[in-house]
């Protein structure tokens, strides 16, 4: 791997503390960051560079999945130097600059630079400009701007953010994250399809009945209040995360499919998108809002109790949407989302269902046989699970299902962050969000967007700790479909363990 | 259930002891058995019912899968009574239907009889003959006859035998065990097949590549050399139980199909199995037999070593068998069936190795991709296992074989003859073989048992714990096919913790 300088503006925030610097620390010990590296922090504040290293220390040591050692550790910090710099301050950058070059000078071979920019996204085209405009995009060889979402707030902003952008950094120097990208399964699920000839056989409307993809927490609004009621489910989770989850599992791929290939067929699912406009986005999109509930047997408060929450909000804290991509490998197939928070469980989850065989028989009759499943457990535990019918040979009359199951040991698996961050540095992009993309499911969301702006959209309220609103209910039951695996509510039952107790059966 | 007595010729015998008597306190505990239900055993010593009684509580306290309740175990024991009977004395019949009767006396309903034969095949002609002459078969309601295995040595003799049955039972009242038929994994083959439109859509030559069946045993000829060494491992294992699972694992089926069903289709299975002559057998079946080896690292004597059988015998304890269907479904996959005595394991499973998908680009690469694998895990344990290739992502080079398992709590599974002693109660045929099954299984043998009486096909020895003869290995290699999940043998290798060691690389 070649020479790299990862400058990281934000180097005092939660996400460097919680994600980048442990992503790093475990790269460094499998031996996957460059021989030739140096970390540059940044931050408005004036630290020594011991005293930053401390801090990277203190957050390797609380935050790693793996036992920070205390030798690797010190080897580890030596790479990190720190830098303060007022995002506006263009002679800011000229110093920073002169202390890029200075570890440069100590590293062999072509250096490139990293830019990694962990900061809020009204900075982002100041940072891009300023890097620009003193020099240090003049990279001796490669230079790359990894950016955190939100990309825009809309189409127009988001058009408008990218134009700035690309005054400075090029479509294929731009890395934007969307850490769902990073999940281990969300990374296997196109490889899966690919290299599987059991799944390739089973991955269209010839087969699958619909596909549900579920991303629910049990927190609520927390913190981010002022932030979070401008934003909503929508663009918060639904805009990014929920399309890329979809685009992720639908996309059929020639064998060994270079990151264009990736990103062309997921741009061409986009594509295909059936759109949406004024008259059908209260048909396919359901809106929640959590009303007080209770979750592990305590009462919380609806959303508009929340701290910086105004009585009023009509803001969205749940999204249900019906989706149909009009391709010959999908016509015809339901795609159901839905991502809210105050919900009964925490959990991302895919379920495709299957079609009943073409009936073949008139003495047919259903004998509670359920659906064939396969399940995608996204988080908060990475697993697969296929659920088929089977028939207990002294109780003929019944069927019962079983389950298929692999689950892989948590330990072993690798954060989002950092098969993300190694791909930045590799300069493989198949696992980040292109312009395209972005561009594409603002364009699709915007007419939801609109249609909540003119309240033409009813809000639903569900109480937290439910699965959500009836009105998510509904939209499958016009097809025939519900739900599948949902928990019951906490309002209703706990199991005697306390464990999760999933409805497996067809209701 | 329907009052019935079950009238046990060969009460006092091994398999009553440890397999009859265990079932039927386990259907008694589940409330299975009829409410007006008698045993009366047979035996050629006179016992008093008491001591008959005492000897059946021993062996459910010895064999029974679940621990036998004291109180539970008193209650079952007054269903039996036993009665002294010499086969070939008529008039110990009539005494036996006295005996009959008078049970019967004492039953509420239309009563029935089930005779159970639980001897050697060289009483079945002259039990069914006197059953009839003595009125025995004169039921009120229905009469049942089960018998064991081996129902003949070669076609002609089970002609025979078929023919002096069939003076006394018709073919409907005929149920002959084959209790691999028993074995709640075989049982389930057939439903899983028929209500799991995933399984349906790749249940066929299209994406199958080939098909494995090994039914493997660690141990030797033990007390059985004088029968053994004139039946070998083609009419001991291969000509019943190997066919019947390729049979239940092969037959397409209507949704709900009724037993006649069932039969029609296994009945055309064998039709449509291409059939062998002088000329192929060669070619399609390798002859084994255990040279001394070793087994969990003791040393282990040849199969001519062991007393009893003869130095130069030439028996099979070995048989590989590569076999073809000719219908469209099956048509071009090659059906490999192998079963010995002192492998390297004891195991029975089944291995459907699916086909690469088409090849999509001129760019693709192997990349150590491994075969999709769905596995049945028969015995000792019932599993079913998808083996899928994934990637690691931080690994991007190499696939990296994921299982998707199911097994079952081996508690919580009826025996073999506990499903095939309730269907017979029932009625239910589905799980015994029919005389069609039979003869035409003896017609497609009959070539090979020809062939080894004139020594046209070679004998290859193999040491005891291996995975059997080399040429086993070549008969797949022709194809480009190997035999997956082989253990390796006890010779080279153990593991620390002496588990299995499944071969699951593509070597």
């Amino acid at each position: 791997m070649e020479a790299t300088t990862f400058v990281l503006f934000g180097a005092t925030g939660d996400l460097a503390k919680r994600k980048i610097y442990p992503a790093l620390y475990n790269l460094f010990i499998d031996g996957k960051l460059p021989e030739s590296f140096h970390v540059i922090g940044l931050g408005r504040r004036s630290f020594s560079d011991e005293v930053y290293q401390a801090s990277v220390q203190q957050s390797v040591q609380t935050f790693s999945r793996r036992t920070a050692d205390e030798s690797e550790l010190q080897r580890f910090m030596q790479s990190f130097s720190y830098c303060a710099l007022n995002i506006d301050h263009q002679e800011d950058y000229k110093k920073l600059l002169e202390q890029v070059q200075q570890k440069e000078a100590a590293m062999t071979g072509t250096t490139n630079r990293l830019f990694y920019l962990s900061v809020g996204p009204e900075f982002f085209e100041t940072i891009a400009h300023n890097i620009k405009a003193s020099g240090l995009g003049d990279a001796q060889g490669w230079k790359r701007l990894v950016i955190e979402k939100p990309f825009g707030h809309d189409l127009l902003s988001a058009q408008q953010l990218n134009a700035k952008l690309s005054e400075s950094f090029e479509e294929h120097e731009i890395y934007r994250i969307d850490h769902y990208l990073g999940k281990p399964m969300v990374q296997k699920l196109e490889i899966l399809q690919q290299s599987n000839p059991v799944l390739q056989a089973l991955w269209s409307n010839r087969y699958i009945a619909n596909v549900q993809i579920t991303a629910s927490e049990t927190v609520g609004v927390e913190e981010r209040a002022g932030y979070y009621d401008h934003v909503g489910a929508i663009r918060d989770m639904f805009q990014n995360h929920m399309l890329q989850l979809l685009m992720m599992l639908t996309l059929h791929l020639p064998e060994n499919s270079t990151s264009e290939v990736v990103r062309f067929k997921k741009k061409k699912i986009l594509e295909a998108l059936e759109p949406l406009h004024k008259d059908n986005v209260a048909t396919h999109i359901v809106r929640g809002q959590y009303a007080a509930g209770t979750q592990s047997g305590k009462p919380v408060a609806g959303y508009t109790e929340e701290p910086g929450i105004p009585a009023g909000s009509m803001n969205d804290t749940y999204i249900a949407a019906k989706l149909e991509i009009d391709d010959p490998f999908w016509r015809g197939v339901p795609f159901y989302i839905r991502t809210g928070k105050r919900m009964a469980e925490k959990s991302t989850r895919i379920v495709i269902e299957f079609k009943e065989a073409l009936k073949q028989s008139t003495k047919t009759q259903d004998n509670n046989r359920i659906a064939n499943l396969l399940i995608y457990e996204i988080s908060p535990n990475e697993g697969i699970t296929f659920q088929l019918n089977t028939r207990d040979p002294q109780n003929k009359e019944q069927f019962k299902p079983i389950h298929i199951d692999f689950h892989s040991n948590g330990d072993e698996v690798p954060e989002a962050y950092e098969s993300l961050i190694l791909d930045a540095f590799n300069g493989d992009p198949t696992f980040f969000a292109h312009w395209d993309e972005v561009e594409l499911s603002w364009k699709w969301v915007q007419p939801i967007l609109n249609a909540f702006a003119e309240q033409s959209v009813p809000l639903h309220y569900y109480p937290a700790g439910s699965n959500g609103p009836k009105a998510a209910e509904e939209l499958l039951a016009q097809n025939g479909h519900h739900w599948w695996l949902d928990r019951e509510s906490d309002q209703h039952t706990t199991t005697s363990k306390g464990e999760q107790q999933y409805v497996y059966t067809n209701h």
